[in-house]
């Protein structure tokens, strides 16, 4: 028998709406968390946790008396829900004010500590009656769920504080955390009150075990468990030791769902799409595919095209950059104004080099999967280069679907850089010159090296797929529980 | 005999100008580390190396051929001084693009990474023509004073690169290095390229010894060196293995010349500028001093000002802030901006509170040494809210000299906060409500306490002034040298 897990994330693997006859449906939920956690659904005795994010899920939250109820996944599997239904206003606090408004931007670098964060009364009460009650609320869903035979799963930067809840009122609870963004340095932790950040490593510091993508993010939180909260650790480098208990920091790349992409590539969507492209095809197609999150680095990448047109006259007229990118968070200021800029960087470009027909940048602002993954198909030379990143799923995506020997221009902080080094061509993402230069090194380089280099890179990808991330996180809970895992 | 100590630091302990009459004049250099120098004239045998900032010490360095000569320090102290006069790019690059523009941005965590820095062309002309070329030119020189009984004393982030070259032509030399400023955690080095923050440190790791106001910022260096170019670190975590050389990383905060401030107090101007305090005294006086630049964080301050009025309406009309603000490096733009938007915001609180006659905020922005200690003297509250400080010796000045019990409200950033934590009001410098809260404790606090923890920390700087970091540096060369130093 499997143990049972007990899977919390803020958005759950799906999503409650209505169809136009007014009939009930459940939708995908949205982001790449959701997406990568369904693999879970398949393989094991899973409840899982959420936040209800639509009316319609509130809706089947209170039908169900806030309690677990059965479901079942697009590809049969069946699984138990429970969905949470915040207040509104606290909910607001936790996820715009505090989680993307103040964690995200401090795990990413983004803060211009000049003049940004400005915590004031607003912020501390988003804290106290937002972040605090939201994670208090989760920690008593999974209390409610918790016997002797579960392992508990956090996600991410929304739930840092709900581990050491549910530790309190059980001492010997199986819980672990995945932490999906990069970790800053303890010194940028400075950013955020003594109390915050201090709360922030104690509630991780709660869980047996804590995963991120990459060593660089899990040294990091392991150093600042050592600086913030005085935390001791081993000479592995790995095993904290905080208040009388043993925390195991790991990495472990998340991946893609290598048989689903292979089963987009001939999709009816996608095909559609891709006759569209090679429609408009120029000689040579540089492709993003972004949220438009200001970590992307959007701006600077637009700015470095511009670079490469600049120092080299001979492309123009043969490149398109072919940006995709998605709207993303857009009731929050920062988020609108960044979309703004980078359109109009985008359209400064185009006014500068436009000519005989043909515009340097194409520019689409819209969500559109089969697009995305036709333009994978498509690339020569897909530009990744985020300020810092997580771990970046658009450049394994692309690696892997990718037809035409194309190669990635790789940001040296996403973490997808720590696995596809040798095959990418890196980048420093405050560096125009590096992106430009980077760029064309991507396009000009000979045949038989782009064809090396792209062939490895795919089957790497083929080899460590969202299912190897699957298993690296089950068997660390087998390893925890001294059980073996039924398979 | 004591060793010869070979200073090199970009601002001189002096520099030459013309009075009225034509005369050439020697006046005191400007800048807080000239001002700390100093103190090494009156020990040792000096031959101190920096570039000519003035016409006039263009047409010295000239006279003189380019070689050191003879010159004597106001208190009869004689040295012997080298001027570099840099090609006026290669130094506009060195210092306003590379050093403050860069450096100093980055070393005090004030870039917001989503769109600063930009690195284009033009920045790493000016590392290669500028920064590079300037440092070979201090090296240069370096190699011309250096003999086998000299020590070479390199200050602050302007000459990272200097003892690199020094040590590729004598390996066998005695050189230190003295950072006074921030060190950044090893992720945020990653806002420079491979390149250059490589170049960075293995700049820094030519010195035997390389010296830092705290631990913290020490702590910092050691593990960037760790990260970013391979050192190993020892069991005491401050001796640092790099190609087959050993680099002691050492903390020695630095103080100030309490001689000079214990006269400072009677000084006919000091009380002059104490007399126009006092005939405006109002109930309750809050003081800052700083210099215009971004790192000191002036706007929070004014905002928490603004937020102790909003919620404490009891002091309105009976609380003062005397904001004396010296401009600074008004030629670079952030500067600039920064300085009128600092002026913006003390207006915009002072059209919000002023009444009868009675203004929040007097905010002066000039040099005014005698006025900066008259306010140092008439303080109850001093605010020192730095983003980020290597030391911050307002702190030091300011509780050493105020004769009212008066203290100091000071950020966690600072590095003078590892020496005075006890005796100040601690303040988070993002926390807007902390600072507030701090304000008002500081404000309210009973007599007594007041006075205990304002006179033990004017107790503990007069027992730890600058001669006492003078000795630590001269102690770490007489270990290094294996010598017994010469009192």
């Amino acid at each position: 028998m499997a143990r049972r897990l007990i899977v919390v994330s803020n958005r759950g693997p799906l999503s409650y709406g209505r169809d136009p006859s007014g009939a009930r449906v459940a939708r995908r939920g949205g982001g790449g968390l959701a997406t990568a956690l369904r693999g879970l659904l398949r393989r094991d005795d899973v409840t899982w946790i959420a936040s209800a994010m639509t009316d319609e899920d509130r809706a089947v939250a209170a039908e169900a008396g806030g309690a677990s109820f059965a479901e079942e996944g697009r590809d049969g599997s069946s699984f138990r829900l429970r969905l949470l239904a915040h207040p509104p206003a606290a909910y607001a606090g936790f996820y715009d004010t505090v989680a993307n408004g103040a964690l995200w931007f401090l795990q990413h670098y983004l803060w211009g500590l000049a003049s940004e964060p400005e915590l004031g009364a607003d912020f501390h009460a988003a804290w106290r009656d937002g972040y605090e009650r939201v994670n208090e609320t989760f920690a008593d869903a999974v209390l409610a769920e918790l016997d002797d035979d579960a392992a508990v799963c956090f996600h991410d930067y929304h739930l840092y504080l709900a581990p050491a809840f549910v530790r309190a009122a059980r001492p010997g609870a199986l819980l672990t955390h995945f932490v999906h963004i990069p970790w800053p340095d303890a010194e940028y932790w400075h950013a955020l009150p003594e109390a915050y950040r201090s709360a922030v490593h104690r509630g991780l510091l709660a869980n047996d075990v804590v995963g991120f993508h990459t060593e660089r993010w899990r040294d990091n939180f392991v150093e600042a468990c050592r600086e913030l909260v005085g935390a001791d650790v081993a000479d592995d480098g790995t095993t904290v030791r905080f208040e009388d208990r043993e925390v195991r920091a790991v990495a472990h790349p998340i991946s893609i769902d290598v048989e689903e992409f292979e089963a987009l590539r001939d999709d009816a969507a996608v095909l559609e799409e891709e006759r569209a492209i090679l429609a408009r095809r120029p000689e040579y197609l540089v492709v993003r595919v972004d949220r438009t999150d200001p970590s992307k680095n959007i701006i600077r990448g637009f700015r470095a095209f511009e670079l490469l047109l600049e120092e080299h006259p001979e492309l123009r007229g043969r490149v398109v950059m072919l940006a995709l990118l998605d709207p993303s968070r857009q009731t929050l200021r920062a988020y609108e104004d960044y979309l703004e800029r980078a359109s109009a960087e985008a359209q400064r470009v185009n006014e500068r080099f436009a000519a005989d027909g043909w515009q340097p940048v194409d520019l689409h602002v819209r969500d559109n999967f089969p697009q995305t993954v036709a333009a994978y198909k498509q690339f020569d030379v897909l530009l990744v280069n985020a300020i810092y990143d997580g771990m970046n799923l658009v450049a394994k995506e692309g690696a892997f679907v990718n037809t035409r020997d194309g190669l990635v221009v790789l940001s040296e902080n996403a973490g997808a850089h720590a696995e596809l080094a040798e095959w990418v061509v890196s980048a420093n993402p405050f560096d125009l010159e590096d992106q430009a230069e980077g760029l064309y090194r991507a396009l000009t380089m000979p045949a038989e090296e782009r064809r090396r280099r792209s062939s490895a890179a795919a089957a790497y990808v083929r080899e460590h797929d969202i299912d190897a991330w699957v298993d690296a996180q089950l068997d660390e809970i087998a390893r925890l529980s001294g059980a073996s895992r039924a398979v």
